[in-house]
């Protein structure tokens, strides 16, 4: 951490909020660095410009925390995956520090490093070969001295508890992340019990991140503090939710959906959307607010704004950005002009100009309407040993 | 232009396909760095790194032209908005020369330089002032020595052959794109119309921009053919439609809509609506084909690909990003792996995840339903004074 | 006539509102006693007291004019339909006088006898041939003495002037209404050119019925009455158009949409809409004003309370309707009684409480996106002869 | 009981499906018979062949149950609702069991009395009280020698308690069935629980009727069907739904959706809607299957012709409909024809045509989107006195 900033606990203990930043792997799909599918992210390596700039602009947009762009980047993974540049984890990981500490420093933001769910665990892997793989993501966060750890976009709780007790050995903060929705985990286990077992494995800010809209995922993220709260523990919470409209999910997320990930567009959340959601999320007690797959800068923008009054303060980016569409007040038509104002983008009901499209989708795959704990009987397999196996890929993303 | 290199007409003329550009003002917007409402583009100055890197993400998705982020540089217009940075257009349009220069010159692309309406014009100027606007920009274009020049973004035709006259002494191409629809400019002149009069004027590319959805605006690109063939002229055609869907446009295009500009959301055309568009530019005739307002990176890729066989190569990004959707083939989950195919993305009704919202909206404004004919006897004004006065505001942007 | 009653010439030259009926067809078919594909009128031999009934609701609505229920009930329709009840069209038709006169003479309205297009002319027989069956069901009309005689349902204004012609020679007053929208008919023949047509060869009421809703029904009534009066010549006015909302259609009409006819539901039109679709028509010139396919009573009732004011009375059934929603005053719940009151309906977008479904389709069949004058280029038929056939067959209902 | 007809117990014991009819009160309204708002049943008076005519379409549809039209007959409503023909109950009462008597001695149909929730009740009137209304009405029915009791359309498990243990008296066969969703009654009692009540107070067949649509009563009458069989009891299950999509219901159903009650019709379901209910139903062990607001005839005809199978016989109104769409099997059209297919109609996602509107509307009224346990927090009342008058209020129809 840099001299004279402060870490985020520090934050989180004296009252302040906290912005996070949105999502890499799709705002860099969309500029052409990333590929949907394996989702690697060795544009770190490859294209350093793109990632970097990336960053400034969540920072301009406010930002205090600079994520490493390492998702999916444990080497399993990345073998896995055909990532096929021979570039390691390490290199990755390294580069990936490294553009997030440049531009951390730019501004008051911190670095966070990032380990996630494995294709290890997935494939029945033991608790021993899975804690291997954080252990190796997390020295080169140690090397590069990282400001806190996030575990996150986990479906599971057990191995979400792994990873905590593995990030917790550092002494470094650990918050821990999980991409549930209201049903709780794929095999069941509810948020609020999830939130204990995270709170007690180490993890001093719990909350859930991706597969669900924000709507969504503060109320997940109640459901944990409420559990919390009843086992007499303590914690912060973080919400980072997609930045697409999903009511049509099932306990799987966007995932199923047969939009994604190629379709997505209609759902996108508009600049007025983030501004509910983050009064929402404010108002649950949430306090270290950010987004996933979908938050472009003007998403986080609009958090930053919504948050203003209670900060102090508006994010760079705001001096290109007029209040509740402020900017239109000097537009040419009277009508646009008669725009420029908080009540009329409150209460737009924005329309698709898709008519021949619906405005929800039936949920692909598994468990569609009946939910997690039937996925068994769902399926007309022969053996046990087939089922296992069906099971096991379908707890994977 | 760079040893080597072929021009505008060159390749127009050997019958290849010109990839354009997308929308700097909204993406920009975006990403933090202009403001909706004035619009103005002096981020080439002040934050020259976001606008070289969004020319770089286009041209790795496959433009061949850089058009100069000049978009309401014009002095007249600087001032009216309350630009207040004491920045000249010429400073502004400088940088933005160089700018495109550079990542032009990493490349397979052109510089374009651009001038559009003027406010002149529409508080009725004379000719000789409005042309004398166009002339100043020009000035840095020569100086620059763009690869060639386009007159886009203007509704009324009048005004876009003045533009045309002006461009045409420099010797260098001219490109003329007017922001109609099918009904045609301001005061009703229809497109085919309208094209005869600019390539009478010297433009020896014609074409529409903005205001309407792709499909809108193939088809009045191809009324704009059908004119000019019929008065037994020739030209090239251009389109750079936005990239939100727009059925429920009146003859002013999206400004209108209720959503514009900070609720367009909904709207935005997935990557299989951008082949679809690109295919039905190609097949009417249409060569140079780009995008202009909500046109990401990702969408001029789509572009790009699916003329990949008449063009003979993918544009680099495409290193990124599988054929149909082809990158799904190493998902984890069975039914994600099953949109690996190209009928799956051709054929899907993407939802808008919104319940609430319609898929069509009305248009403010006037000419509503009856169109842009009707427009005085829709309005109880006192005078004819008044009415000229909010005719003429009326009538920009 | 009864002896004190207006006819339907008087009223009209009086300048009164006359309100047609709804749909027999679409209203028995959901009853019970009509077969959707057949359509065949035989339920006022086998089931009056059904048909008496819904006569009686049309009257009680408002109806000035009880149309007989003969639709398709020529001898060569009988036959090609496989109604096989051994009942001729002639019994049918005189069953139908009989429950229409019953009716009538209970209030205040006139019985209008009914023929429409023939399997013979789509089936490319003479004139003669196709002016026998008109002439064949007239017979009846005349021997049970109807006010007036309507022509109706026409797809081709060649066939509706040969209607005319026939209807003319019986000295009774003539309606002449076809099934077209604004594109004109089947051939392309405008519905201004249609009208100067069927009011040269004598009908003294013009318009169009069925195949669209309401507000293209209107139009296209419009354009009828801007040929007539530019022809110089003089007519009355007649719309009877669809429940259904019709957005999609190509100039085919309804049919051709995907719902038809057993998917049409969410199209239905309110009785708010009807009040909109009444105040249109009057407003347009139009003075008889009725419904087809899917109006229900209450569609009725809607129009004539919407024309209340004009008509200096409201019809029996509105004692059991309050004027926009006034019965709700008496709700239990203040909410809904809140929903008492005109603006309150007026202003509603009522929702679907179908997520997943479209707001619009696309239709079916020939000529989708390019109208009629494509319908030979689209279909690859090996011979003149099989295209001239399925031309022929295509022009039916 | 005619002579050789079989009673409702012993049609259930021997596993038999019968078929309710549908809503007299919503169909009667469109008729023109019945006034929205006070919706009280005098028409069996003042127009008796309009009933009788409704009576007879259910009935050749399919309906085992011709319930008499006593919906709000109960002399307090009758008051209550300014009913003004100084008819008490009883000779409505009496008039509506001889129509229903006389036609369903035309066909294989019972006699269905019914007794429904009574402003007394929600005025807090004592147990006495009430049961003196239910025994007023319940006069008629033995006088008139109906065939079963059926208690429905109640909010408050208590008052359904009240009306069973006063029907059971007769000795008649009783029926009770809630108006409620699977939240449960309005002070929060579940479904299971208020079925149990039921079963214990006498009632041998349970279930729900109106407020929700298809799905979530059949899912709520599981829920009863649980709870019974869990508590050790037995009892026969029935279902009469609303024909209207509700899926954005709060706990207090249709009523509060905007659109309640003159603009559902984009809501109403299909024949083939209703073919999946009747699927659903019957899988659910759902034995007495019906309908109510918002049911015409062919709505019930679809739920015969689906269980015809079951049944081993068709309704009369079938010589009048083709299996699956078969009737379009003569259309001229052959993309009509192309239509006589049940997936075609099965699979069809059918358009609104009304691209201004939502798919969802958000519930008026108390407890929108937090249920009925907060309804008390939500108003700022400034006593408990005001509090307890409004949720009193509140749970009336």
């Amino acid at each position: 951490m840099a001299p004279g900033k402060k870490g985020i606990l520090e934050r989180l203990n004296a009252g302040e909020v906290v912005i996070g930043d949105g999502g890499f792997v799709f705002a860099l799909e969309k500029r052409g660095y990333v590929k949907a599918g394996p989702w690697t992210p060795e544009a770190s390596v490859t294209h350093p410009e793109a990632v970097r700039q990336l960053h400034r602009e969540f920072l301009r947009a406010g930002s205090n925390v600079m994520q490493t762009f390492t998702f999916y980047a444990s080497d399993d993974k990345l073998e896995n995956r055909g990532q096929n540049l021979r570039l390691s984890g390490a290199q990755i990981n390294e580069a990936a520090c490294d553009l997030a500490r440049e531009v951390a420093s730019e501004g008051d933001a911190m670095v966070a490093g990032g380990v996630c769910q494995t294709p290890s665990y997935l494939s029945c892997k033991s608790e021993i070969e899975v804690k291997a793989i954080f252990k190796k993501q997390l020295e080169v966060f140690m090397k590069k001295n990282v400001d806190f750890l996030i575990a996150e976009y986990f479906e599971h709780v057990e191995e979400a508890v792994w990873a905590v007790e593995v990030l917790k050995e550092t002494g470094k903060p650990v918050a821990a992340s999980m991409c549930i929705g209201p049903d709780g985990d794929m095999h069941g286990v509810s948020p609020g019990e999830c939130a204990v077992r995270l709170v007690k494995a180490g993890a001093q800010i719990v909350g859930v991140n991706c597969h669900f809209d924000p709507m969504t995922c503060v109320k997940t993220v109640k459901m944990m503090k409420e559990g919390v709260e009843k086992a007499g523990l303590k914690a912060h919470y973080m919400v980072q939710p997609l930045a697409y409209h999903t009511p049509d999910c099932n306990c799987q997320g966007f995932i199923d959906l047969p939009e994604f990930p190629f379709g997505l567009e209609p759902r996108i959340l508009s600049r007025w959307d983030m501004h509910k959601y983050a009064r929402e999320a404010f108002n649950a007690g949430i306090r270290f607010i950010g987004g996933c797959c979908g938050f472009e800068p003007y998403h986080i923008r609009a958090v930053a704004e919504e948050l203003g009054p209670e900060r102090g303060f508006l994010p760079a980016a705001s001096e290109k950005h007029g209040n509740w569409g402020a900017g239109l007040e000097m537009h040419t038509k009277p009508w646009v002009r008669a725009r420029a104002r908080r009540d009329y983008w409150e209460n737009l009901k924005p329309a698709s100009g898709r008519p021949q499209c619906p405005s929800m989708s039936a949920p692909d795959g598994w468990g569609v309407t009946k939910g997690h704990t039937d996925l068994m009987q769902q399926k007309e397999a022969t053996s046990q040993d087939q089922l296992k196996q069906l099971f096991d890929r379908s707890k994977s993303h």
